[in-house]
């Protein structure tokens, strides 16, 4: 049988954070490179507790019968009180759908906007999974520049003009990969300049609740005069990535597009999940959970900047995040680092070459490294060991 | 704000399932429109105790932390020794992808293969969801003709040579809508004649354990001789749709392109629902359940058929199928039945038109009935109130 698979995946024979995850199976290897929440805060009593609560009682049904598209009101109604939080305000149950994970999201947006050759704006660089996304909808996606408070909105305008595109991805507050946040200078900005060109923009917020340090900022959603943005929320940070749980808020137009997508995609999603996180909600269970979990990622994110300060080379140049999962750096010389990703395994320690993050790839000499899923010990015996990788790999230049 | 929607969703507003879904909320309503399991069948208790074992062990975390695309090995195990039960042999881990649902598998094939406008043949009628998906991929969808028997083998090489399909769809065991079962000599054509040209075929199989009568026949899938059947299995019917857990099985160069679809689309599916059908099935609990569901639903199956035959008038006509959950049956008239449904519904009874299953339209006087989600006292109710809306009609013209 010779297969003749659609122009979509053809050329698509794997991803960075697949192989990723395999090497994490073995249990030496001390991974900087997925984005795993830290064991230590995933509820599981509370869990265990709610879930028989739920399967005891008259909900049992409703958790194992077919249900609405939509999601359950129950649910709903949790996220819509949640959203609040980062100023979002929910007008009505037509402008909210339940997602399987935040990351359904991009992909139910994907098939209600992208028709093949469309172009999609992300900022340089961004989520890599989204550029996955985007490129099985036979997108052109096109990198925005950014400075350190956000998207550069000259650079932004420019390529509005040039390429007029469907919509614009963003993951504004602790970016993935970066950890950066926009400014609210830069979101009023975004939010004038996609409106007035006709652009919806696609706001991801899986991380804002993990802040250590600095101002909270309302969502890009917050700074907008129509409807042109749709939110993702997600309980994989801040909850238990297992459930696959989110929710996306928007026009209720759009919302109906995307629901039509996801009637196809799996009819609804999975029932436990929407009724343990409503119900871990409605116990005023999050909020605690957060406050527990926070201290635990900054101490890890303080371990690794002291680890890069006091191992690293010069040449190592990091950004140091205000909340969020990660910390982005470059080795300032012309090194290809996923060259040396081999010689990191080799030392047990694992991180994610920053190429891929960018619409365009290049940028070699750029990486990734998560902190929420190592202890202090394995942070400063991690980055000890990659920092002589580099090491030995600059002397030899 | 103005919205440019994709082609994909453009023209796409709603869905029959959909609408039918909120009649079902009114109490009174007698719906035999859904294909809902008996909620008899869902077996709570079982649940319930399996999940609170998985909850109070070492694999809460797995429950609740990220995992892989393909799914838990123990769930795959469990499915592959639960698909032997057809026939279907799956010699390694790089042949089965966990499916959210076996109705995901359908949108991951489709992404796969389909570029807009590729040719994907469809038994007429068939299941409606697909239909709807395929609409999204832009396909150019063309129905087979079929008989008591299955296929129309000459119509499918003819359709075949016209249109060059990426591949056929069918359910071929108690269809859906029609109740129909392929039988073994025309389930060997279709293997012979679509290997022969090159094209692939997706096998939706989520009814074959629901057998009322007849002898057991093995998949589609078993009489391929190379690898172009996908063969995907579902357990919404047979354990609990909440759960939203299937499996899609064929060769392993066609599986990673669907689990690439499927990392953008969910990254994995529900943790808990894979760990609880695992251990559901581990435990021996599948088969039991079967067997208690099986005499349930030939009771309703049995009370519908005998409900017809007392009530309806002369010009019904229906199959009596050997499982599953439908009745197919057509009005030997000129009658668009959908006209009647408002009449129906008003008589606190729902069914589908069945119109909505071809893949060109028509056939207005065709209909199905879903015996699975009803009493047999609401059945000769409902099949009561159902026929005086056809006698009437039928006495109008």
């Amino acid at each position: 049988m010779q297969y003749q698979f659609s122009d979509k995946v053809k050329n698509i024979t794997g991803s960075a954070t697949r192989e990723i995850f395999k090497l994490l199976v073995r249990p030496e290897i001390i991974s900087f490179a997925g984005g795993l929440p830290a064991t230590e805060c995933l509820p599981k009593e509370d869990i265990a507790a709610i879930t028989a609560e739920i399967l005891s009682s008259n909900e049992a049904i409703g958790a194992l019968q077919y249900g609405s598209t939509e999601g359950f009101k129950i649910y709903l109604e949790q996220v819509i009180n949640f959203v609040l939080g980062t100023g979002v305000k929910v007008d009505s149950f037509d402008n909210i759908l339940t997602l399987s994970g935040g990351q359904q999201g991009i992909d139910l947006m994907s098939k209600a906007f992208l028709n093949k050759g469309d172009t999609v704006l992300v900022e340089d660089p961004t989520y890599l999974a989204a550029l996955q996304i985007f490129a099985t909808y036979e997108a052109n996606i096109v990198g925005i520049k950014s400075n350190k408070d956000g998207l550069d909105l000259d650079d932004l305008t420019q390529k509005i003009k040039k390429h007029k595109p469907k919509f614009l991805y963003v993951v504004p507050t602790f970016s993935n990969p970066t950890g950066k946040t926009y400014s609210e200078e830069i979101r009023r900005g975004i939010a004038k300049i996609t409106l007035e060109n006709n652009v919806m923009v696609l706001e991801d917020d899986p991380y804002s609740k993990l802040r250590f340090s600095g101002k909270e900022i309302n969502a890009l959603k917050t700074f907008e005069v129509a409807d042109n943005i749709v939110y993702i929320t997600s309980f994989s940070k801040i909850l238990a990535p297992g459930l696959r749980i989110g929710a996306a808020i928007g026009n209720k137009d759009v919302i109906r597009k995307m629901a039509i997508g996801k009637q196809g995609a799996d009819v609804s999603s999975a029932h436990l999940s929407q009724l343990i996180t409503a119900k871990y909600l409605s116990k005023g269970l999050l909020v605690p959970n957060i406050e527990k979990s926070i201290p635990i990622y900054k101490q890890r994110k303080d371990a690794m900047i002291a680890a890069i300060e006091k191992h690293m080379p010069s040449e190592y140049k990091y950004e140091n995040p205000d909340g969020g999962l990660f910390v982005w750096g470059k080795l300032d010389a012309k090194i290809d680092v996923a060259t040396l990703l081999p010689k990191a395994v080799e030392k047990n320690v694992a991180f994610i070459q920053g190429t891929v993050f960018y619409a365009g790839g290049k940028n070699e000499n750029t990486l990734r490294l998560n902190y929420s899923n190592a202890s202090i010990d394995k942070i400063e015996t991690g980055i000890k060991a990659l920092s002589e990788v580099f090491k030995q790999e600059l002397t030899r230049k």
